[in-house]
């Protein structure tokens, strides 16, 4: 079959590889039928996540129908169609108990594509089948499955969740990209009073606006400004980091008000600076987070019901075996738009 | 009357002031018949809050009994007894109406002894006396009330609440001054599995273990071993903060599990590193806090019924009128093992 493989930090190639087999009782082996990138991925080919070895194949947002079983799967079956979760989970662990499945001890969390073989590919194995896959009901296409994968239970979990958005809240988003936007989407399942989204980009802002943010800034001075007007100068109730460096977590920090929520989704690869010196005293609270995919069943429910729109990520749609010209048009998002390029057979 | 000012950094004396009068029709003067010197006072002295001005009376833990009240407060009468609360509530504003009564924008929040003279005096004028004292029962003692004006809601809410202390969590409080034994203290009311404290003084650690750790260590090593040893190396469910340096709250990042909370109470001076390159992936929550005494009831009546014991923390007793010898025991607790010093007439 065909893979995605990572060959070390900056090369990659669409190449053939053994399709893989049923290893462990739980495993599944599941045909893609549709396939996406993260912006994750490419952090792994710019060698930002050393754990991933060269020959790995990527990738962790897929769909597809089980082609095969292992003795002890129950709740899937072949024929079944499915979504592939990015978070793998042994349901059995001290943290898999409690919902925790980012965190798993058993051999999961986030392992595809990332300590295991990916879904960047025709066939994936899927461990833990049972407790990591989702069946999909008709009505909900692969395309609008796909991004129920990573990017919106990520945002809702570890940004809306996490950041405990209460109705008439001001919340600013900082960053709109798939993330930002996505938490733009999730957050309005709470009813805020206000979403400010804050880019440089202002092809991000508009995609902004039209996922819901009803204000945006290009500056960090802008944002304060804005949001400090606002909120008679108190600042947001929640602000949610989606980008993932220093700078923009420090902005959180100083958007948000006495008694707010700091939700950091971003993947940071360098530590901020924490202003303890103010923020002692401001009964501030930050979190962080690897999504865990407790949300998905919510979210599938409403995607099918019409409330989420899972397709309108979806900027670019290629074949399976166009993975190389999905990759260029991805890695240049600034120049083509891309937010989520979808790949499907 | 008498009253500790200070007069700029390094400079306090016991003198003579005049005796305060009803200002505001919501005020109370209160006679003091029980006060406590707090860290933040010594913080004053040294110059770190700069908003303190010369020839302010410092102090914001005491009791006593109401001499008089302005026309409109209805809740507390001339002969009652009442604690002092460390934060003055207006009871109207946005937060006030949430209880984040430390956060309050009708002019109250942390005022005593800070933005208004404070309570290190033989009378004070008590703004927003309705909501900003409590009523003492008879068998509660001035000695054993004068802890619950700051020091146990302060480490009961941002270390104990914030920190989400659940049922067999393994719980570490770094820092074993009056505030960390606090913290180990009210822990205690959801019954952790173990509480390890941290502090590089044996004295300290002794009386954290006679206020209920059951494990000390004296390094950040050491405590990264035995948090280890407890917990599979997974770490800690909770670390509290309790100092109010970087090198200890980043400690407490080290310490924390996956999916734990860091509660910081130690008042910061400078800012710390977020190591979010680690902490991004791990559902790490950090709050900081300034007391909000929204629990204040609740603690009352726990060392009305006994379960809380007030005067445990207290090692030094004066009369009013030794506030200067007062000053200097607790100034020089490394030597003197001073925790609580209390002054009463």
């Amino acid at each position: 079959m065909k893979a995605l493989v990572y060959h070390g930090p900056g090369k990659r190639a669409w190449e053939d590889v053994p399709k893989p087999e049923i290893k462990d009782p739980t495993d599944a082996v599941v045909r893609v039928t549709a396939v996406t990138i993260c912006g994750t991925d490419l952090h792994i080919l710019k060698g930002d996540v050393p754990e991933v070895e060269p020959g790995r194949i990527l990738g962790h947002e897929a769909v597809g129908v089980v082609e095969q079983v292992g003795a002890s799967v129950t709740g899937v079956k072949p024929g079944d169609r499915v979504l592939i979760s990015c978070i793998t989970s042994c349901g059995r662990c001290e943290y898999c108990r409690v919902g925790s499945y980012g965190q798993c001890l058993g051999g999961g969390g986030w392992i595809l594509g990332h300590t295991t073989d990916g879904v960047q590919a025709e066939y994936v194995r899927v461990p833990f089948a049972d407790t990591s896959t989702h069946l999909l009901p008709d009505d909900v296409t692969d395309t609008a499955a796909v991004v129920l994968a990573d990017i919106l239970p990520t945002s809702y979990e570890v940004g809306v969740l996490n950041g405990r958005i209460k109705p008439a809240d001001t919340v600013v988003v900082v960053g709109a990209g798939p993330i930002g936007l996505a938490a733009i989407q999730t957050a309005q399942l709470y009813s805020p009073g206000h979403i400010v989204a804050v880019d440089l980009a202002a092809s991000r802002l508009d995609a902004a606006n039209q996922f819901g943010a009803d204000i945006t800034a290009t500056t960090a001075e802008e944002a304060q400004r804005v949001v400090g007007e606002l909120t008679g100068g108190l600042g947001a109730h929640v602000a949610i980091e989606a980008v993932g460096v220093p700078e923009t977590f420090e902005l959180c920090t100083k958007l948000v008000r006495p008694g707010g929520h700091v939700a950091n989704v971003g993947v940071h690869g360098k530590p901020a600076t924490l202003h303890l010196e103010s923020l002692w005293i401001r009964n501030v609270t930050i979190t962080t987070g690897l999504v865990d995919t407790s949300s998905t069943p919510t979210l599938l429910r409403m995607v099918a019901a019409g409330r989420i729109d899972g397709e309108r990520f979806i900027t670019h749609r290629f074949a399976l075996d166009e993975m190389e010209q999905a990759y260029e048009v991805f890695e240049n998002a600034g120049d083509t738009g891309a937010l989520k390029v979808v790949l499907t057979r």
